[in-house]
């Protein structure tokens, strides 16, 4: 299989109770295709203004990053500005600067085309179908989306998972697209609506997943400090999808080891600002927590 | 072992988004004592008034309870009315009435004195000794509190936590104790202050334990429909206690099995009102559920 992440490359500037950091490297494409990048070589779409370190790109390429399709364009980069408090869940958006994200819709790469795992990452629900069309014969596509679509375009957004097989979302997400409060149903309901696969995202809670035939549950690893949660849901779904990669074949187990290792890659994006866990983590550490997180729940 | 529980017997009006029941059973030991006779032969310490159905104290003999230690004085039942919101986690005390309970300290019969695990539920902190004082020889002391003793009684429960083995919390009890926004470091916190296990209850999110030298977690059972979470916390520590009684050893592999025990009965109690699920409640559910807690965490 082959493995396309279409999301957002960005410079991010991150306040927590402790700490602030300037202008740092971010993005929903920016974790994932490095969480995956550690199972198998991803394509990665998305556009950086002319201002976006040429160092991160060879970066990318040495962790095995496909960058044919990372555009970089006269402007500049994708810019958030957020806040987060003593309870890391809770987080504040300051500033969005679209930049030269405002009118990109992504012109994929003849060999993008090719790929069988689409994954759009948090990017506008409108923008889907003209993505999906490129890709010759995606056997999986899957998704995440944020709040503001959410709320902002909630038809585009249930328009979009007719034609989505896996749909990542956090638990207020979820809830908040389905006006369903109990968990359970909430998944339910969005399996109805297409895609066979829900993952709900709980953060510090772990992550539930919705089979047509199946539930599946994991817990977070137990940190004892959240240095920095920005990417750990798209890490979550790079460690996950990049794991699914890499499996080549599509089962509940296949599934559950996907989730784990998702669990696993996010869990140590939290203990570092942005992308600077990711810079040194290893297979091996990797591999490590997996076991952990058998021992956690194993009785 | 043998096990004492101490705790409420009550009346309770519950008044759920959807329904609402006036004056059924309920109480902290009502809960812990029926969800431990699943697995042992607890003793019940506690006090009613005389408006307290026989019929109710004939059933817990009939499950095995004893129940020489609840006393029936003139007066009135502790009486309890709650609420929820349409989250299961949202509650709202609206009115307590100790009656019976203001002046009561329980005076423990000569075999209750001989217990080997003692379990203080959600009492006043401020009794904690005089109670542990008629107990001979308790191997091993559990205690849960509320957030009301948090609150009121800081000092008082963390001088009992220095004699307690055992401490059940809900997340935001211990984050209240402890002053910690991270699980972890609240259980640690906790954990240097005298006991060796600290369980925190997550409500639907399951729980974490914390021991010396492990880590261990569950989840809840995925239930669509809450239809009463009353009592949930309770019967967890009764199906906790009662597994480890009943096993008569103290493992790390004990402990989990316990936590899954107290896991699976609690998971039915929130789907009827009071006291009802329990009543028809089989060994052979609890044995089923404890089976499917082992398929929705298993990788």
């Amino acid at each position: 299989m082959s493995l396309l992440i279409v999301g957002s490359i960005a410079f991010d500037t991150i306040e927590t109770p402790y700490e602030r950091r300037e202008r740092i490297v971010g993005g929903s494409g920016t974790y994932c295709a490095l969480a995956a990048s550690f199972f198998t070589r991803p394509m990665l779409s998305g556009v950086v203004g002319e201002d976006f370190p040429r160092e991160i790109i060879a970066f990318f390429q040495n962790r095995g990053i496909q960058t044919e399709g990372v555009l970089i364009r006269p402007g500049k980069t994708f810019f958030w500005e957020g806040k987060y408090g003593y309870d890391p869940n809770q987080r504040e958006t300051l500033r969005t600067e679209l930049n030269v994200m405002a009118e990109f819709i992504p012109s994929l790469p003849e060999s993008y085309q090719q790929a069988t795992i689409v994954y759009l990452a948090t990017i506008d629900p409108d923008w889907h179908e003209a993505i999906l069309n490129q890709v010759k014969r995606p056997k999986i596509v899957a998704m995440d989306t944020i709040q503001f679509w959410v709320t902002h375009k909630t038809e585009s957004l249930w328009q979009s998972l007719k034609k989505v097989n896996i749909f990542f979302a956090n638990d207020e997400e979820i809830r908040l697209l389905t006006r369903e409060v109990n968990l359970v149903r909430a998944g339910k309901k969005v399996l109805e609506a297409g895609p066979s696969l829900v993952i709900v995202k709980k953060g510090e809670h772990g992550a539930l997943v919705f089979g047509r035939d199946f539930i599946f549950g994991t817990l977070a690893h137990p940190c004892e400090e959240v240095v920095d949660p920005t990417g750990a849901g798209d890490s979550f779904a790079g460690g996950f999808l990049g794991y699914f990669d890499r499996a080549k074949k599509i089962s509940p187990r296949t599934i559950k080891k996907a989730v784990v290792a998702g669990s696993a890659v996010a869990s140590f994006v939290i203990e570092d600002f942005g992308i600077d866990r990711l810079r040194r983590l290893t297979p091996e550490e990797i591999r490590q927590r997996m076991r952990f997180f058998h021992h956690l729940v194993s009785f």
